[in-house]
């Protein structure tokens, strides 16, 4: 093994029984997985074997009867992961949580927890929420815009961030002798008084050993792109093509680095589904096994989710996608923007879409060999620091660890222990520094 | 054992170095147990050696710099719940949480997502916030008077409660043959429109075998009493004599009966801080090592919390308990109001009200089976249905689980086995019938 090589970072997506509208269907599958301890455990362990990165749980704060079937009853991310924490020792441990429908002083707190449970392994992938239906689970008179959720993630951050360096790494004492248990020097108020948030502090927990949680953003359009350059240790993409995520890869870190950081400071880790056969032929046929599950209806419901859950069954199935105009635009904006354009410019009806989108192929199915090729020129290329494994089949976490990650630690590509036992440790990110021990030290120093 | 005997229930609050404000300074206590989840691992596992019914973990929003130590820097409670969720599999997992300062529609889902990972054995603490400056934290204008706190925390449990009906039982049908996931006619949309809140449902989770978490209260004010004769499944008190404990469940029975519910619907457990001793001076020591610890100045800090955050630092200490007015009738109401009745009856100085509360000392201190004895008194002549064990000594669980539960399992007042692995099961209590299931049998039935 090469040690001198830039490393492929990886991290799994757990959700029930993966990316696939149906594929709870699946002979394999425990249909109730979604909240099924013991699937969400062997799935962890499964990953911290295979020395991923980590683990991610997704989440929405909005189902109704045409939502996704594993939405629909799944464990919340703050909760499964506290739980994963106790029975892994090394995997970091993400999950999404809106900043859009929450209190950054609980946030803060939860995943300052989940820091300290996990030895600090614990990442927070911060999203907006693009569902408008979770503004009525929360008593709000309308979801806020998309620029506005912006807003209020970018200072809901800075509020967390803020909470997080309440304690400086020292202000523990704990001195049995004297009975001085902290040193009052190093205890900060946030004192926050913002457009959104007024929150004063301090935060009732201290930093973990990785400083703060890691934050992760998922969004890819404009604001998001932004959010992520300013504030992100990671970005959670996606791309059908290489020349498409080359062209996200470059961007994001060009921004990064005109917002004043380093191009490393961010890790880019696109989602991939990857299906593995011993043959290409085995790996087609496990697709087309899957797809096959989907039916129309179940299809047509898992579009319209995209776009403000809009009732599809109103068209023509073989006709060209209908023009849809805005809609989608204030929920997941890139994605639905890009699919109404690839939609024009291919002519595809609104069966092809529908079943495309429920069941994505992607480019990574073939034998281990392959899309371990693959894989390696993405990243070789600078598409990607790393994946976020998220696979349609049941097997395809444990077929991608047994049978592809050989292969890229053999070529030197993949770590065959884990560096760290923190989060920010594997990714190569740096511990940020406490904003006020920092301060003290340019006082001392001036 | 004799079968037939109505058994004692047992609770264990985890809270760092227990219930001391100075107990982080014995020798054999680890300083940073409050955010040590080995310290929190061992303590679950004793308790549930110990065929505790539950471990309890407490919590509060604000800290400043005279809060007690490990209040400081601790674990929020329901991620610290779910990871001992993954290292028990009996014991039931409680934790505090405001509804003050919260959103129903994110407590239901993470407390029945807990419910979910631990296989039916979570349990909420509603509490209102006692502690004023959480309003600070949470960017709002004041903290709400008390009364409007348990009007908020009354139309809260509604919300929730309903939002955890929002699948009937059987609703998940999962049929991988037919495709058909779940059966819309068992799901239902809450559509709350009330004075505090409004939540438009489903929730994203189903009931878990338990039904619903254990509902617990432990406000002992008017308002405190009321919401648990009309809400609670089991009330965490405190009591210094056996008379105050009876006249306090007899009268949360006798509401609980006038608000038509039956007295056993409800689980009375004041919580309790047994120091053991081979001898009644052993006992006696051990209390005077951990009593030594808390200097005068922390003592004046412990108490102050109670009233909001008062500077008792300013009065002389060995004068008659200062006038405070009506200090700390908006925090914690029913204690500060008891305590300034008993310094006023007794002549209290200032000195002995802060060292008394600081490291209350509590009937049960003594040889097991003088523990034992005094439980079963207070069980037998209904002062109690069972205890949070709380004690302020670091072995003080450990020597519990040793030596005085044996004795009451001996006597056939405690169980030597759980009789579920539910909560509500080794509580007694029934399963709550899902409103919507129940409405619709009445339709069938008319």
């Amino acid at each position: 093994m090469t040690k001198n090589k830039k490393q492929i970072k990886f991290g799994a997506l757990i959700h029930g029984v993966g990316g696939n509208v149906s594929a709870w269907r699946h002979p394999e599958v425990p249909a109730d997985a979604s909240v099924n301890f013991k699937f969400y455990t062997e799935q962890a362990q499964t990953a911290e074997a295979g020395k991923f990165d980590l683990v991610f749980i997704a989440d929405g704060l909005y189902i109704n009867e045409k939502s996704i079937p594993h939405f629909l009853n799944r464990f919340e991310p703050l909760t499964i992961l506290s739980a994963l924490a106790a029975v892994t020792s090394k995997i970091g441990l993400v999950g999404t949580l809106s900043s859009s429908y929450s209190e950054p002083f609980t946030v803060a707190r939860q995943f300052g927890s989940l820091d300290h449970i996990s030895g600090g392994r614990a990442g927070w992938n911060v999203v907006t929420s693009p569902l408008e239906g979770s503004a009525k689970n929360f008593g709000k008179p309308e979801h806020p815009t998309h620029d506005e959720r912006y807003r209020i993630a970018e200072e809901y951050l800075e509020v967390t961030r803020g909470l997080w360096d309440s304690w400086e790494d020292d202000a523990f004492v704990r001195n049995k002798e004297t009975g001085v248990f902290f040193d009052p020097s190093k205890l900060h108020r946030l004192n926050h008084k913002g457009t959104y948030f007024s929150v004063e502090g301090p935060l009732n927990i201290a930093r973990s050993k990785q400083g703060h949680p890691v934050i992760f953003q998922a969004g890819s359009s404009e604001s998001g792109k932004n959010l992520a350059a300013k504030g992100a240790d990671a970005v959670f993409t996606g791309h059908e093509t290489i020349e498409e995520a080359k062209q996200f890869y470059k961007e994001v870190k060009e921004r990064t680095v005109a917002a004043g950081r380093s191009a490393d400071d961010v890790v880019i880790l696109p989602g991939i589904g990857p299906i593995i056969g011993r043959t290409q032929e085995e790996a087609d046929r496990k697709y087309e096994e899957i797809a096959s599950l989907v039916s129309i209806e179940s299809a047509l419901n898992y579009l319209g989710r995209f776009f403000e859950h809009h009732d599809f069954s109103q068209y023509p199935l073989d006709e060209p996608f209908p023009d849809l105009g805005d809609l989608g635009s204030n929920s997941f904006r890139s994605g639905t923007d890009k699919l109404k354009k690839a939609a024009k410019e291919n002519g595809w009806t609104l069966r092809q879409v529908a079943l495309q989108s429920a069941t994505p192929r992607g480019p990574f199915v073939g034998t281990p060999e392959y899309v371990a090729d693959l894989i390696q020129q993405w990243h070789e290329e600078e598409a990607a620091d790393g994946f976020i494994i998220h696979s349609s089949i049941p097997s395809g976490l444990s077929d991608f660890v047994n049978l592809v990650v050989p292969i890229l630690q053999e070529r030197g590509l993949y770590r065959t222990e884990y560096e760290s036992d923190t989060l920010r440790g594997n990714l190569g990110l740096p511990i940020p520094e406490n904003r006020y021990a920092a301060a003290a030290k340019v006082q001392v120093g001036s």
